[in-house]
């Protein structure tokens, strides 16, 4: 069987941006869409040029890219001509190869929405795709509320989209506006405009999750004969989400029947860049990362069951469908079992560290995480934490310096304008090298805003450590996340830092206590020998 | 067409809790095995009696429920009698009506994990699932690897569930257990099963969501036929999670054609608590509800998109797929445009605050929210906050105290037997009618544990409020939750407290500033206040 081309339509930076509270900057889009013009994607939507500032300044300065850059818009308003319709003129003037308007095909919408007859939207759509047409670029027609104008006006539904296409669009865009179309159905329409006479490489699928069928949805057109499915990545979008790409590539690429009978854009290769393309939108976003997402997720690979997991060493097949190198995530089996200590031996062997089988050091450093994990600590996603403490129990983490003391003090009081202003102050005591050192520093950054006692104690913390002190100079703190857990019996405060330093590396640290400063202190101190470990010990 | 019954099955408690990081204590599973009855789900399986202490101990002491309460084990191992099996004992005499049995379907498994024939694994099926109908119970045969079996030897796979059903299994659980089964293959394999010869009605559905396809895996084998389906609530479950009820039950009441085409024993009216349910499992593992989830997720129905917010006041069916108030959820249209007014009004309304359409103190109290939420605050999750911020805008909310000033230390040192301990001190100064008060409290709790500053300044600002101090005596912080956030441009730190009272009463309150500090105090006087407001301001 000959294989086709199956296209992949990424939305992130346009239906993506609908997701209550997400607002990118332009500087966040370009990251974002070389992202996904690494991973090879065929079509990456930019926002709508003209509608406000941000998008326009983006299309201003597009970014460089392999994909088609697309810009989004609407078809021209009835009583004008496309020509001189200022949106439409807005849209043209981003100078994109690929432009894509949406335009409605339910007769309610027209008729209630628009307040215009159904003739007068046809033409709407006709002549808006024309002009995109004449001036040499791809015409893309988004049919809003498709599925659902399909079933309430079928006659009409298929006119709006020939008109489109007789007009000469690339693709027809078939999308469920509100989510609420389940799979079967939507196949079903899909065949149903198929057999009306446009073939299926010229029909583009884009559906939402208010059901939890978006990536069904898509396969569904997809085994109907569509041959573009639109969506973003982690499925970011108004409501529920659009069709989330990162589970749809994956799919797509690894199972059957889809992996035999298509080809997409993106690489196997590519595809192992995928986990790191979902956790970059997700730092954007400053979002927790969802563990239990498909294929990415931490959790997506790891097997409690302690059935599972010692079969699964023996052989991954029998409780996993896929690779997980394959996607760039890995398989995480709990530590506290038989299958634990040769799990422990990779992930040391990921930080560098070399253990041979046997070693009774795995065992105790198999308890460590044990007892620590029951007081509240993870080192899931503190893997410098991970690395101190195996180093600590192998023997191979010198004391650099010991922490006497210290103590913070957090005020707010009115100033002399009568206006309330805070202010911390962190003392230190170390010893380093045989010598006491006592630092104190304050919390004001350098516009004279307060940071707080955790970056006051951070600061005294780094300011005088001896030999020391010159390699944590370009090192700082450049995320904070706090949780409250529980620890044994009582809830106690999880702080994670994620610290970085002038060479791009980034690690994480973590820190437990019922006091969350004390936690955080932890997490710092953690944060600071990992540095001096890796950088400066002379 | 005569209505079917279609059963629902939670594995939550089970399966669910095969979660990475997820134990539930026996408390806990009374709680959940309660809201999953009061929703009115057919089963509710309750563990595995005799794996862990947990589980028998749930078992000794059994909720009282309309569903079925079942039991989890597995069958029989070779070389014995089902009467001589002590791990089928130990489910048996947990003494519940309705027993489910894990056995293995896929020829690979039976040789090489459980290292028999295929003989022999037919055998343990047939006499294990006897043993439970010749005790009275009911029997349900779960397939494991059931799909993955079919597609590698269709023969053996049939002739395992064959066994159990002629055995007297109520119900053969088809289950894909390493999730990695897509729909369209899930619906051909059912169809094969009943063809074989085992009714649908004696057929069950039981997915993972691996490739985010759960919910379109259990519809496509109810289409071909399957008449139970199993899940968890929210879709808990080992790695990428099992089928999520919540989502399925919304959509076999709401949606065609299995609104029409089934009965389930979950009533229209139960179905306005499913996002009470899931918020109570998300409540019971301190996590953050996932605000995109289907039907309850708290963005599920908001609306960002100016142009839909507007259609939506016209007509909610243009931009929504069911009512939100049938799954108990509400619509979300951002205050910041045109509709906002409105929709603040139904918020104040409510919060028991009645403000006549047009008063000018709308628009003002749009602004400020508006502001703040640029600063870093939220209220979707501080309603609290939210009211107090409308009654200062409405001139309705008293000063009831003034804060002077506060400081906070954090001292950690070495103790006399060279222990590191840590002790905070708090110290505020309030002005109550007139009069100038001074208090102190440190962060030890009843134990001599130290519970950190924000516990100290808690208890420090509660501590002397003058006439106010009685009503405060029975309330107490029960959930602290943080986040670093943006707020303008620069990174603050958000915090949500929530707080009860001896009356049952629980509100969430917000505090936004850089110093983590700082925000919790702010969060904390709007939680006094709430109560001075609502219990005793005299």
């Amino acid at each position: 069987m000959s294989r086709e081309r199956l296209y992949i339509y990424d939305t992130t930076l346009r239906d993506g941006q609908q997701t209550q509270g997400v607002q990118f900057s332009t500087a966040e889009k370009h990251q974002i869409a070389q992202a996904l013009d690494e991973l090879g994607v065929d079509y990456i939507e930019g926002g709508w040029p003209g509608a406000n500032p941000t998008d326009s300044e983006f299309f201003e300065d597009k970014p460089k890219l392999k994909a088609r850059f697309t810009a989004f818009g609407m078809t021209k308003r009835a009583g004008r001509s496309a020509e001189n319709d200022e949106v439409l003129a807005g849209v043209m003037n981003a100078g994109t190869s690929s432009v894509c308007l949406v335009g409605k095909a339910h007769d309610f919408h027209v008729e209630t929405a628009l307040g215009i007859t159904l003739a007068e939207n046809t033409e709407n759509v006709a002549r808006s795709i024309e002009h995109i047409v004449k001036a040499g670029r791809e015409a893309l027609f988004d049919a809003e509320h498709f599925f659902d104008g399909y079933k309430a006006n079928p006659d009409y539904a298929l006119e709006a989209i020939h008109a489109a296409y007789n007009a000469g669009a690339r693709w027809v865009v078939l999308c469920d506006t509100n989510g609420g179309t389940l799979p079967q159905e939507v196949g079903d329409i899909v065949r149903a405009v198929i057999a009306s006479g446009i073939p299926g490489d010229h029909v583009a699928i884009h559906t939402h999750n208010d059901t939890e069928n978006a990536v069904a949805g898509s396969l569904a057109a997809v085994d109907a004969g569509a041959r573009q499915i639109q969506g973003t990545l982690n499925g970011l979008g108004e409501r529920c989400g659009n069709a989330n790409l990162t589970t749809l590539i994956a799919t797509l690429l690894l199972k059957e029947p889809y992996a035999s009978q298509f080809d997409i854009g993106i690489t196997r290769e590519a595809l192992t860049g995928l986990v790191k393309a979902s956790r970059l939108l997700d730092d954007i976003l400053n979002r927790v990362p969802h563990r239990q997402a498909a294929y990415v997720g931490a959790s997506a690979f790891a097997h409690k069951s302690g059935l599972h997991a010692s079969a699964i060493l023996k052989d991954p097949s029998t409780y996993e469908h896929i690779d997980p190198a394959s996607v760039g995530n890995a398989r995480i089996i709990p530590m506290s079992n038989q299958a634990g200590q040769s799990n422990l031996r990779r992930r040391l062997a990921d930080a560098g560290i070399a253990v041979e089988a046997g070693n009774p050091a795995l065992a105790r450093i198999l308890e460590v995480i044990k007892a620590r994990e029951a007081e509240g600590y993870t080192y899931d996603s503190a893997q410098a934490s991970f690395e101190l403490l195996a180093r600590r129990e192998l023997g191979e983490l010198p004391a650099f310096f010991e922490v006497k003391r210290y103590k913070v003090t957090v005020e707010r009081r009115k100033n002399k304008y009568n206006k309330m202003v805070s202010l911390s102050e962190a003392v230190v005591v170390v010893k380093v090298d045989g010598e006491k050192k006592l630092s104190v520093s304050e919390s004001l950054d350098e516009t004279g805003s307060d940071r707080g006692p955790v970056n006051a104690l951070a600061k005294a913390l780094a300011k005088d450590l001896g030999r020391y002190s010159e390699v944590l100079a370009d090192m700082r703190l450049v995320d904070f996340k706090v949780r409250i857990t529980q620890g044994g019996t009582e809830a106690v405060t999880r702080v994670i830092i994620d610290s970085e330093d002038g060479e791009g590396r980034r690690w994480s640290t973590v820190g437990v206590s019922a006091n969350i400063v004390d936690a955080s202190f932890d997490a710092l101190l953690d944060a600071i020998n990992w540095k001096i470990l890796h950088c400066g010990a002379a």
